[in-house]
């Protein structure tokens, strides 16, 4: 075991795009757990869209974290030192933690993870502890897709937009994804089954967008708000879902940003737009869990995770998760076996 | 009976501000009713904010207007001659017809009004025909309001707003009205029992609504878009519940409208913002009528009618509703006796 622990602090709230002087990383010494606690040593670190508006002060659905204190992250890790008895040594945990090698872990924050096989542990930590329940509840509570209705997903080959067009397929709907990259459009049609790939772009996005969906929108999951926001609502169908699990063109911007213009679409239509947060679905977790362990085993479901290594880019790593220079699942790797 | 008919057609599609060569005002002979159909001669017109967007060509939830056409509204009269036995001469009907003296009317369009004793059969239409129904589904359907919630209501002295608050008040609510006017304040606070009025031309809306609503908002029943949407936005609470009924506020934009800043509420805190109109309530009215009926009878809610004599006013009249300069439902009175 390490004798130094390596931690990102939060410095500055960011203004705009994340720049360097927001985090530091700092040499600390390892922190000892107490009764009841206990020590791991990070295995993975997950970057979420969701790390810009921790680091901001913005109205959040938790408390944005302090400043000075350790950035928060979603982590898989191993327990080193354990004064709890659910948690010994070995094992694997995963949950709410921080940046950092080494931190102090409770039974409210962190849970030992089940076997995942025949799925490798990282697809296991990627999928289940944030993008698949979400993409999960988000889709099939909050959207309540019936089959053949047509599902349009933003930010379509992301860690949630890639797993919700996939179970809108396993429950028969059209589904039409937009990403950036011709590359990313080809994995999304290609090789998850996605009816057709816009290239939001390079593509005139409300033309292509109504020659995708000639008999309208009846969900639109909503990634990332602005001008796909605004298209989408233009062609959404009577009694149309708009479950809204973010909303990424926005949480760089510096001034205040105009909603959608079609908003009144609300109203002319009857849509429900619905915000959630996957947290809210805690309870129900180990059913989602089990559907998408399902359907990672058989293959219905495939994850494409991108891992960088080293604790120490995950500030330039974090970044790419809003110029959507990524594809699929970004992860920090710090085991080194 | 009369032997012209006076009738107004839609010339143009407003853009901004409804003005004097939007409708024309005809004389034009008397239809005869086919079989099956009858005829009636109006005694009250309902002049609503819906009537702006049937004028023009916005996506909307029915067709609009056809240029050249009669103008649509809602009407009360009495049948003058039949071809329909269940709707013989002397009928008293209401429902959707057109802006004119005298009109062929059709079992699909219009319906026998119920007897309203002790209610004043102008205060039966003004309420069940279209305004009542849509507060009470609007707000217990769509808002589903719990015993000690607060409700913020727009457009509070209006037609819907004035029921919707009073329905509130019935479920054991909080109930916070914004309105244009101190006398309009006054009655929804002093005659109607809201708990707080709020002048919103004279207040600063964000403070006055703070301090309105110090354990937040549950649900805002959305009659005008606006700034003060997006002033209920910032104060929502975790699983707000938004009905958006009217946008008014935009109605008359003759530019693109910007939506609200602060959208992101509702991913925040896990908003449900849901469009609805009565319409789609059609087969549920006998249980809004029946209740409205009861609290009507009982004095549990009041209802305050600004009635203009004469069809040639109709044009004058319905600009009031976009300039906040009337108190509850405006009606024309064309009956004379």
């Amino acid at each position: 075991m390490d004798h130094v622990n390596r931690i990102w602090r939060l410095r500055k709230r960011p203004i705009g795009d994340i720049s360097d002087d927001v985090l530091s990383f700092e040499e600390e010494s390892i922190p000892e757990p107490r009764e009841g606690e206990f020590l791991f040593r990070l295995d993975y670190l997950s970057l979420d869209p969701t790390n810009r508006i921790w680091m901001s002060d913005m109205d959040q659905y938790m408390p944005p974290v302090e400043l000075n204190a350790p950035m928060r992250g979603l982590v898989c890790g191993t327990v080193v030192k354990s004064h709890h008895p659910d948690y010994p040594k070995g094992t694997i945990v995963s949950g709410l933690g921080v940046w950092a090698d080494y931190q102090i872990g409770t039974s409210q924050l962190v849970s030992p993870m089940a076997k995942t096989d025949p799925v490798p542990i990282v697809d296991a930590f990627s999928t289940f502890a944030l993008v698949g329940p979400t993409a999960y509840f988000g889709l099939l509570d909050v959207g309540k897709p019936k089959e053949g209705e047509t599902v349009v997903v933003s930010a379509a080959a992301g860690a949630v937009g890639s797993i919700v067009g996939q179970i809108a397929k396993i429950k028969n709907c059209r589904v039409v994804g937009l990403a950036g990259t011709d590359e990313k459009c080809s994995w999304i049609q290609d090789d998850l089954g996605f009816d057709v790939a816009i290239n939001y772009r390079s593509a005139d996005v409300p033309t292509a967008l109504a020659a995708a969906c000639p008999a309208g929108i009846d969900i639109y999951f909503d990634n990332v708000g602005g001008d796909i926001l605004d298209a989408c609502l233009k062609l959404m169908n009577l009694k149309g879902r708009i479950p809204t699990c973010g909303l990424i063109s926005q949480y760089n911007a510096t001034q205040p940003v105009p909603g959608p213009h079609n908003y009144a679409m609300i109203l002319m239509q009857r849509l429900r737009v619905e915000g959630f947060i996957v947290l809210d679905y805690a309870e129900r977790y180990p059913e989602a869990i089990a559907d998408l362990h399902q359907w990672l085993a058989e293959g219905k479901i495939k994850v494409r995770t991108e891992i960088v290594d080293g604790l120490e880019n995950a500030l330039e790593t974090v970044k790419k998760l809003y110029t959507g220079d990524h594809t699929g699942k970004l992860m920090v790797r710090t085991r080194n076996d």
